[in-house]
């Protein structure tokens, strides 16, 4: 007998949802733009649609295990209902994974959209082999999942993993969350714009300022471009998304002491552009790091403390999202 | 029919050793003024000779299920030798819990000293009710401990829970590991007389400056005493305690969404002088702490973020060490 479930993963802008094999081998994906800001209603009827859709083709294939549902949001495990979307508006306070069982008459499991994606990187992606992982997720804001013995680690009440709101410099950037200095304000997207910006008002990025006059808006990605091509004040861009990532991974490191830590979203297709920075940092920071390093000849064939790219690109939180009802117990 | 366990607590100058009933009934306390400088075999002989003496006189009252040792280094958890102890002269690289194992006859727990701490508040003290816990031991260093649904958290190489050695100001003082401005620089009682000798150099603490002169050497208790009775540099140092023990612990219910965080160690008595700064800064920085403060009149009666003082002072270690053989597969 086969088993599959179906996996959705919610952004701003699009809507996925995939039938995938409980081998983790992906059915059918089928990808709606779908504008979150066009209400509740509408999105909500749309992903039981497409979720339909997929059961009735792929039934004969096997058995359904239930739903899960990546979200851009804080979900109280309990209730299945989210206590924090900002980016969902009229989504918090309603009872999400309730009125989607009743349409569907599956099970449906609701996750935070980064705790996904940390689940289908330690499911099928860089983490395979790891029982507990680590995962930052750098898109427009820095979001986290952590993963302990095979299970993603939800916390007291569901808002475990917000690793994108731990400073990495107790004096810097206000955010959005209250705090400052925020990995979100150095490492995402969001933040390689704000510093280009910054970096152009200078008056010392002129490459910069060339690229942003040549389009309407400068992105991560053309930061990232003339950083590869050897201009300077990108390259710093760069290095301080590096050194920032490198602190905190430094304090995961010491904290907890695990396998492997991911580091995948957008900002990580800069992963030659940051990762050498923030493994020096990671280096000079940790001495727990040093001390399992996987560069040390001494300790070939042990277990050492990886720190790497994530290998499933999109599908991280789609995947996850499928795995969600084939494993039972998340605590 | 009833059981007991013997726990070690191995400090810097002395050893204390209790024979501990599993109801947490402490039947007999030994201590004995042993300077580990003397070196090894001195130290594990005497241990030996009163784990072997309290064993003799509780026998009658129980089954004897084991020896759990708190030692203040990093402990290769599937060796049982020490991998760090930099504390321990010449106890590296030696088969500790082997060779005690062997004098006694004996199941033998190994145990770093903070973590044993941790577990004992979870078996006892302020997280007694509480399944997963984090703690900071501030002493001469920054301790700290992580229990997950009531079992240590060891991590990948035993070396988890090195929550001292966070940065709390990644630019800030250089730390013996390595890092710039770990919590240690900051919140421990050597941070607290460096900051006070600091205070005195600067000419702007007389009262501080007066307490040295007064006596050989300045101790923290001397700095509290001082903040206690009103003087402003020195509650200026405790206010640095608090603002670097808050922002280390939101970090961490932002990272873990735990029930329970416990702060204990000598310089956990100044908890009045730098208690409000830390409550208030992470009140500040930790939008979790924000969503399940217990301050907070909605949140009555549910599962809240709990920052308090440990309650079992000097034995916490020590009915932590005693637990370990009680309790099967810590992971």
């Amino acid at each position: 007998m086969s088993y599959f479930a179906i996996g959705v993963d919610l952004g701003g802008t699009n809507l996925r949802i995939a039938a995938v094999k409980d081998t983790g081998a992906i059915l059918e994906t089928i990808t709606t733009n779908t504008d979150v800001m066009r209400g509740r209603e509408l999105v909500i009827t749309e992903m039981c649609d497409a979720i339909r859709l997929l059961i009735g083709k792929h039934r004969a294939h096997g058995t359904l295990m239930g739903v899960g549902i990546g979200i851009p949001g804080i979900i109280e495990m309990e209730t299945g209902m989210l206590c924090g979307a900002p980016n969902l508006p009229g989504w918090a306070n309603y009872p999400v994974r309730e009125e989607i069982e009743r349409r569907l008459g599956s099970r449906v499991v609701l996750e935070n959209d980064a705790n996904a994606a940390a689940f289908g990187e330690s499911w099928l992606g860089a983490a395979k082999d790891c029982n507990s992982m680590c995962m930052l997720t750098l898109g427009t804001g820095v979001g986290g999942g952590i993963v302990f013995n095979g299970k993603i680690w939800h916390g007291m009440t569901g808002m475990a993993g917000e690793l994108g709101h731990i400073s990495v410099d107790p004096a810097g950037v206000k955010c959005g969350c209250g705090n400052l200095g925020c990995v979100e304000q150095y490492a995402s997207a969001t933040a390689v714009k704000r510093m280009a910006m910054e970096a152009i008002a200078s008056g010392k990025a002129p490459e910069l300022g060339r690229a942003m006059a040549a389009n309407s808006e400068l992105t991560a990605k053309q930061v990232f471009d003339l950083a590869m091509k050897g201009d300077q004040p990108a390259q710093q861009i760069f290095h301080r998304v590096g050194e920032s990532l490198g602190i905190i991974a430094a304090g995961f490191i010491n904290a907890l002491n695990l396998n492997m830590y991911v580091v995948g979203g957008g900002v990580a297709a800069a992963w030659d552009a940051f990762a050498p920075t923030m493994m020096d940092t990671i280096l000079q920071r940790s001495f727990v790091y040093q001390a399992t390093s996987p560069n040390d000849p001494k300790r070939q064939g042990k277990k050492n403390t990886i720190v790497t790219r994530a290998l499933l690109g999109g599908d991280a939180g789609l995947l996850g999202a499928a795995r969600l009802p084939m494993v039972e117990g998340q605590c």
